[in-house]
């Protein structure tokens, strides 16, 4: 088939599902219309089998409708959706320092104390992109503010709560700089700044300058302040391909913006060279964690295959080819494609599984958890649709 | 076969597993020579493939081989191993408050702070069998230091790293209970006293009469101050088989010593329940985690196979068997020593896989790891040679 006719078919695959299932989905059974908020929860059917509400997930559903509705889809149902739940998070969500608790009950009531400083992350796109959708102020506001609340924290990040001693070696890890990469973008898109350029581009040269390893064809999540690779530890040797691909597509989209070739040339490599180090050879789809030199992982479900690994997967290869257009990319975005759509969208009930084991069979029918809600699946289908119909696709 | 040939037999095959595979990988593998104390992190092979020294292990080994040492099998060896940890742990171990750092590093620098009261439990547990085995008045000072530091703490186990805030329902924990039971017990044991013996009696009062809910006829992990179930949380709804057993061989070999019928005869009732929900119906053996409406559990790991789990459900069945001689537990035991001994153990360079998926291929290879260390299967094949060779069980 033709290149341009096969990605005009999974695009139309790719909206489909996205307004069809998975919209509909969250729509008919996230809401908490009693108390605010949204349920996380949810079984395949979804019935909600949990009350926490947790902040990353509760932030996240915000942005999501609110990117939804400021859409070609939009929906004015979608925006009324994101700002219920912006109403009960900045009502109920943050302590008396202004941070966000990592967790709400049903109510409203902290459940799990501020600790996590991705919580304010989440705010602050949740809250930039309802500012995209509406141009009210107090959302601008309210973006600003939750981001200088990151910023002021992320030298020391657990607070009060580190348990790290001086015997365990000071390491810089990739989440923190993926974050900065992606949540700047996000900010200026959305408030309509420059204001965050500088951070973004420091962030994305850490990303490849510290965290890729050219010598080991690797990038390693947690690395000395160097930038050199501890392999005698486990957290060391730690490869997270998921991460790295998310990473990547997020560095991709920047370099698309500001025309960086040369970024974009890096970050195709490092798509590739993640993918083929994830890639299960065996069952295929990618692993969730993986250590370096292949010895035992810390972690017990790192052979898993996860929903957002591959969402984030097909992201990277979509926007690797786009930025380069070696055919390479497009064959592993059919090969993703077809080993995710293979294994979990639930022809029953709509949305998708979360988690697989090793041989794709699913362990778990949640389509809302204390990881999984309204987020990486839906933003997938929509960035993804748009990759695929993008004038520079073909 | 007749039964007593039958346990025989097995027993022979367990002592043989003990002396000529398990230990003798421990010894060889995981002592350091140059910096003390013991390597936790070992591959299949016996290499180091991580140097962080976390106190649970270290103290468990110290309690090990001091409990071989004091056993019918000593070997002069085995004591000085035992002190080889003992020095490194006393030396490095513990904070200005005098409790037990999470883990250290190789040098014994600490990593990881005092968060969790448990290490303070495992070095009373290794230094009271430091004193059974030699009756020098150190150990048992440690031991009783060790254990007033975690009695002190444990109204507030996680002092200023506690993160539940006033919205989360508080709950009671098993982990604590069964703690307690064992510890009082071991303690009791090695240091030759009843000063535990109205602590193991409340701890295990409160095994049965608050976790085990006899109209929903299962052992829950976390149950409301009232002993009540919460079934609308996950963490209300969760069961961890292998937990529990371990909890009901402590409570039936405590009965056993005080000839508590009544106690036994419930304990035996909650090992049939425990093995009956665990036991995967598809693939066989225990799963580590379920929800107790069969929910979709809230941990990614649930259905996989662990060695420990096998390990403590082993026991379970032979004490269960031996304070009933209720020959479903010998049918019991078959099922798990017939399904463990054909998957768990490496006939290749020893000891035992620690991680199954649920088809029962192991995921991992390491021997030693965060959570697995020389414990929980040695002291199965010590106590269950004993067992099956007890003139109880005949």
């Amino acid at each position: 088939m033709e290149i341009k006719l096969q990605l005009e078919k999974a695009a139309a695959r790719y909206e489909r599902e996205l307004l069809e299932s998975v919209v509909p989905f969250w729509e008919k059974h996230s809401i908490d219309r009693e108390c605010g908020g949204y349920f996380n929860f949810l079984t395949r059917d979804g019935k909600v089998f949990d009350n926490e509400k947790s902040m990353w997930m509760q932030w996240r559903m915000v942005y999501m409708f609110a990117t939804l509705y400021a859409s070609e889809y939009r929906q004015d149902r979608w925006l009324e959706l994101s700002r219920h739940g912006y109403e009960f998070l900045t009502q109920h969500g943050k302590d008396q320092h202004g941070n966000y608790y990592f967790s709400l009950n049903r109510k409203g009531e902290p459940m799990v104390a501020a600790y996590n400083i991705y919580s304010d992350c989440f705010a602050a796109m949740g809250a930039a992109a309802l500012f995209k959708a509406t141009g009210e102020t107090k959302y601008r506001k309210e973006a600003e503010l939750s981001m200088s609340h990151y910023l002021s924290r992320v030298d020391n990040p657990k607070g009060k709560w580190e348990k790290s001693m001086p015997g365990k070696p000071k390491r810089k890890t990739l989440g923190h700089y993926m974050m900065m990469a992606n949540l700047g973008y996000v900010l200026n898109e959305c408030l309509g700044t420059e204001q965050y350029e500088a951070d973004i581009r420091r962030a994305a040269d850490t990303v490849l300058d510290m965290f890729w390893n050219p010598e080991l064809d690797l990038l390693f999540e947690n690395v000395n302040l160097d930038g050199s690779v501890d392999l005698e530890s486990c957290d060391g040797r730690h490869i997270n391909p998921g991460h790295g691909l998310e990473a990547m597509w997020f560095l991709l989209q920047y370099a698309r913006r500001t025309g960086d070739r040369r970024l974009a040339a890096k970050a195709c490599y490092v798509v590739k060279s993640l993918l083929e180090f994830g890639w299960d050879p065996v069952h295929g789809g990618l692993f969730y964690f993986m250590d370096a030199k292949g010895l035992p992982h810390a972690e017990l479900q790192w052979d898993m295959k996860l929903w957002w690994v591959h969402n984030e997967a097909i992201l990277a290869s979509l926007f690797a080819y786009e930025a380069s257009r070696d055919s390479n990319f497009l064959d592993w975005f059919q090969r993703l494609d077809e080993w995710t759509w293979r294994r979990f969208p639930d022809p029953e009930h709509g949305e998708w599984y979360a988690y697989l084991n090793r041989h794709g069979e699913p362990t778990h029918t949640l389509k809302g958890g204390r990881w999984k809600c309204f987020f990486h699946l839906p933003r997938c289908l929509l960035f993804g649709t748009r990759l695929m119909r993008g004038s520079e696709m073909k």
